[in-house]
């Protein structure tokens, strides 16, 4: 068997998320608690009626990928021949981490607190990564010098997640401008960035910044999983400049063949109609407001909310995240994430989702106060 | 970027897609013209509406799961927990090549003629393969002391496909006795047999042989893409005994998280009801006395169909399967795969599928006779 699969540890959520008891309050969650929008498929099954449901060419559906691409209009990659879509966003980040870097030298730099699955297919890769972390006293707010300081010789990517999972931080315009320029300063072979902007529709801030705008090494990967609350459709689309593309392209056909095609009609769907994918977010800004209101009255001190569906509360100092996580899902009947399972700089935090119901997550954070 | 992507080729068969004509007879199709049985299609839209579209587990629904383990029902594999579907056999097939091999030191053994993507895998994973070749003058029946002589010390795979693509040959159930009780003698650490079963639904032979029945180190990938004319719905899966399916599990779930819950739902009805798997197989029977009865007419030596849907025809001594392939495609109005992609021992040869209308069928084997 391959080594580097056993040496992966198993997902500390997963343990959490196995000690739930019935009854209990999921802060836990990593998806919408709202419906899809089922006007899209119902129409992605009308057309299947008529069309039956074939392979579409690797990189996606010419159609779907006409129509991401003229959406974004990224500088670079706002042609058809740019967009590959992919099973979610975790097979584009996938595919993005397997193809721009080089086992053999290429290092991974990954902006902390993070989604720990860029580790972890770094892990799989065999690619040799390192964690820059942005700082608590600073409430975890991307810092592009700190992040330019960390680029070294060997690093060839730089993966950032802006709205960001788990802190919900946003990489601002100033800040996307300044590591554009910072990077396209440096000398040598390009150090790609890949930007992960999976939370993007649920952005709370007026100046988000996106990388791709200002930096041709920008590979960005999205999906439809948190905009419309399509988790399970599993569509998701790596976009990319001529030169990297056909490469990335050439590893997700060996990987997957092609995403789903009645996924992708239903994407081509949410795409063709203006507003759909932005259409559910009203609801978040609605909850947010409720959000904050509870996280100010509850004394506990927590990470600005800029973006997704997550706040971080920090646990009182020496409190280990992991042992209060499973305080919590054990006897207090909540569902907490442990910092710690972001990197070492959310250590002592907890990560709590806000799409249940509010009076849910306003008792949870009332029993995470008392607790 | 990582070299091993670099150094695939692309695929020849694109290449010869590409050139395709507006009216010429496509006898290269690698997927049913069928239309998949809709009320699968609708009942999973309805799911939709009243459950949404959310992640399932990892490893798939639950559901989903015990039906697939239940239908096969293999020896050490017919728990739920032995299945993890995928998006398609592609992925099951890539996550079983890239889990079950230590690229240091293990090399896959592939029975050729072969789909050309366990190899290009293979590759993409820096995994040393190698192929043992079934012999043209025997039909390219799969043999089974041929596969065990060819096994050696770093051998720790071996890949079969049964139906095959291209040849259409099965393993019959006294060559997977044979391979078993083979493998089986063996000392040392054990050599897994991963069969593709994409094409068990369309076996027209009466004792298919699955290894998986005799063979305790035995993955098997399938996928509702030919059976039920599902080809972009994306839903296969693996079946592996404990001990294996674990790891198998980890690596899908870093590849791409989770199959399509909205194709898995149209497995979980599918699986539901008695004899959906088989409803369309009775069309290739039908359709596939016809096409004997063309190739006999055209007085073409071709392989003896036991399954899938291609047949497979020989050129006349010298002739270059490419440069014929070519010469079809270009100026006589057919599509055919030349048999090179397969594998130096279907060189010579041309594939050509039958999934076309018989009609079709009939006068592209005329143009190639003639040619």
């Amino acid at each position: 068997m391959n080594p580097r699969v056993a040496a992966i540890e198993p997902s500390l959520i997963r343990a959490i998320a196995a000690k739930k008891k019935p009854g209990s309050i999921d802060l836990g969650l990593g998806e919408p608690t709202l419906l899809p929008q089922q006007r899209f498929i119902d129409a992605a099954a009308r057309w299947a009626a008529e069309h039956g449901v074939k392979y579409t060419v690797n990189a996606g559906d010419l159609g779907l990928r006409e129509r991401i691409a003229a959406h974004y209009a990224y500088p670079g990659m706002s042609d058809a021949r740019n967009v590959c879509v992919t099973t979610g966003s975790q097979e584009a980040v996938y595919v993005a981490i397997k193809t721009l870097l080089d086992p053999a030298k290429d290092e991974l730099l990954i902006a902390d607190p993070s989604f720990p699955a860029y580790a972890k297919m770094a892990q799989l890769e065999g690619v040799a990564y390192r964690h820059v972390h942005m700082r608590a006293d600073e409430d975890f707010r991307y810092d592009a010098d700190a992040i330019l300081d960390a680029v070294d010789r060997a690093t060839r990517v730089i993966v950032i997640a802006s709205p960001a999972n788990p802190t919900g931080r946003v990489l601002h315009d100033a800040g996307a401008r300044r590591l554009a320029e910072g990077l396209l300063a440096r000398g040598g072979p390009p150090v790609w960035v890949l930007q992960d902007e999976i939370y993007r529709e649920l952005t709370y801030v007026d100046d988000p910044g996106y990388v791709a705008q200002y930096y041709p090494h920008t590979v960005v990967a999205n999906s439809l999983s948190k905009s419309n609350a399509l988790t399970g459709m599993r569509i998701g689309w790596l976009l990319a400049p001529d030169g990297a593309i056909e490469a990335l392209n050439k590893t997700h056909s060996y990987v997957t063949s092609t995403a789903s095609a009645f996924g992708q009609r239903v994407a081509y769907e949410i795409f063709g109609e203006p507003g759909a994918l932005k259409e559910q977010s009203a609801w978040y800004r609605e909850q947010l407001a409720r959000v904050i209101a509870a996280l100010d009255a509850s004394g506990l001190r927590y990470v600005p909310v800029d973006g997704a569906f997550y706040a971080c509360v920090k646990l009182p100092r020496g409190h280990d995240s992991l042992a209060a996580a499973m305080e919590l899902v054990e006897n207090r009947g909540v569902v907490a994430i442990p910092g710690r399972i972001f990197g070492d700089s959310l250590e002592g935090w907890l990560r709590l989702s806000w799409v249940a119901p509010i009076e849910d997550f306003e008792e949870g954070l009332r029993r995470i106060a008392a607790f």
